[in-house]
């Protein structure tokens, strides 16, 4: 099946339109019309090899909602018609241990990503959302609930949703749980509304002055200034969790510090360069961790989706059509979004 | 009462004797004649002021053993014969929560350590094991249930020991488990041994392939010396926990990278130079952590000491008159030593 998409074939070019072959569904196999596809920072890293190993040509986007057109004969799970999301996954080993207990993500034998993933489709690897079309094995097909017109705005739950939901439920955020959530962000801007639902008390750190209201509206109870001393300084050993979003390298004591005895700073971002040498002592004296999370598995995945849809969550999004992704990009590295891009992908006919 | 002791006036001397006065036993306060007290490697870094605030005359000495010789009129969990022992704490302000939960080292307030803390008594900090006689509050005074034979050896459980087993504990550590521990040196030998009696699988990592008998012998599974890349390579993401008792700066990642998913390295040392920046891709690919433990608490420190005198567990041993202190540092920093020092107070009187 031919498919139109928008990719590059090599790391120095734009992104520009490209047709690319998806397989006929096999029994298992659900086939989905994509109409939405949210722009995580990923696809701009991998479109542009700056993670090295990227295979071309290169069609990102793992943020993926559209609607069931086609399912194979032993599908039990959806219907044609049903409006489907698919993340950043679309296989794993299935037998490990991690993919027993439900968290394909860490997956022994390493999962195949939604795209730059080998695989035995042509071309070879996975080629992600930024298509018309894609066809996945039911079990990584996720159900939305969300009403028609908020579909859009919910396809970014499928990354930046789950990469912050994980992490919170994974350490117990709840009612009584004072957390922290550095960086407001497309991660970040979940994650203050995530764990607010959850029922905790949520302080946002921003190293913007600007994005105080814009944390406050989110729902974050206080809003702090990280690059101010002093206003850090007030909310030292006061926090079980603090989700670090961040990923650009920066001083994780700054945040080490505001934790409880054995209170967690959870990473969610791996910096291109790393972040200065966490200071050992502030760790020891009080039995502090650093840890980090990586998105999270299916069944996660599909509860968070739940919970959104129950408590009308979704992202803020500017929505796009597929020609303005390089200028997306552009306003992307220079935070000029709040907080996602997702492509109209009804733009991708004409 | 005054008190005969060893310790330095100054950074740049050599430790010798000194007098030094202890306050009479108050009504809380138990008076101990000291047989035993072990050598830390924080004794020697206060001593000569690495750390930096040491407060002279100094007298280190926190692994104490000895004899109940008075107890004030309020005390009633021991009495004059007792054999006692005195560990990194005498005192803590026994109402924030941590002390709540019986982990004063974690004292919200700060705990007094045995040796170099403030307080009222001359000369207004206080002094070490390195001397004939110490009072403290009956709240820090641990029984010691280990026959006459084992007490010199049973010392260095009151720091080392501890050291090891709060961790072991607090993750968990016991049958079906995968524990390694990192260095084999004053903490380490313990670690292995406390590992081991919980009914863990322990591997010891080594730098030094002459340890590698010496580690088997003290109870370890198997032995690892850990700059053979190979050797390490075999156990990649294998254990539960790790447990780092190396203090000298080194690369985390290489014992990071054999963990578990969700598994914990904790590390007891303070490292005077940091260690290289950890690579965040294997905390969060893994969802493992980078946590440490400081010394525990007194409840805990008496479940050890109740665990091991059970277990016919101490340290191995090297006695020392006092005399040979300076003597016995230099072997320390050489590492020449299995595993610690414990100084025979009755040599003080000579």
């Amino acid at each position: 099946m031919t498919t139109k998409a928008w990719g590059a074939h090599s790391a120095r070019e734009l992104l520009g339109p490209l047709d690319i072959s998806r397989r006929e569904p096999g029994p298992h196999d659900v086939q989905i019309d994509i109409d939405w596809c949210g722009v995580c920072h990923s696809d701009l890293h991998t479109v542009r090899s700056e993670w090295s190993g990227t295979r071309y040509p290169c069609i990102p986007g793992h943020e993926i909602i559209g609607r069931v057109t086609a399912v194979g004969g032993a599908v039990t799970g959806f219907a044609v018609g049903d409006t489907v999301g698919v993340g950043c996954m679309v296989d794993s080993c299935q037998s490990c241990s991690a993919c027993e207990e439900g968290l394909e993500q860490y997956c022994e034998n390493g999962f195949s990503g939604t795209y730059n993933s080998p695989v035995s489709d042509a071309p070879g690897h996975t080629l992600g959302g930024y298509s018309k079309r894609i066809v996945v094995d039911e079990k990584f097909i996720l159900r939305i609930s969300h009403p028609a017109g908020q579909l859009a705005a919910a396809a970014p739950l499928l990354c930046a949703g789950i990469t912050t939901w994980s992490p919170l439920r994974h350490w117990g955020v709840g009612p009584g749980k004072k957390v922290g959530i550095a960086g407001v962000g497309g991660l970040g801007h979940m994650g203050i509304r995530l764990a607010k639902a959850l029922g905790a008390e949520v302080v946002a750190f921003t190293t913007s002055e600007n994005k105080r209201e814009d944390a406050r509206a989110l729902g974050a109870d206080e809003v702090v200034v990280s690059r101010n001393p002093e206003e850090m300084k007030a909310y030292r050993s006061s926090f079980d969790l603090i989700l670090d979003t961040v990923s650009a390298s920066h001083n994780l004591d700054d945040f080490v510090s505001l934790l409880k005895r054995d209170g967690t700073l959870a990473l969610v971002g791996v910096p291109e360069h790393p972040h200065p040498s966490p200071n050992v002592g502030q760790i020891v004296f009080s039995r502090r961790a650093i840890a980090g999370s990586l998105i999270g598995g299916i069944r996660e995945t599909q509860e968070m989706l739940d919970f959104c849809a129950e408590h009308g969550i979704v992202s803020d999004v500017e929505v796009i059509p597929i020609q303005q992704i390089n200028e997306a990009y552009e306003r992307m590295l220079r935070s000029d979004v709040r907080y996602r891009f997702v492509i109209d992908l009804s733009s991708l006919e004409g």
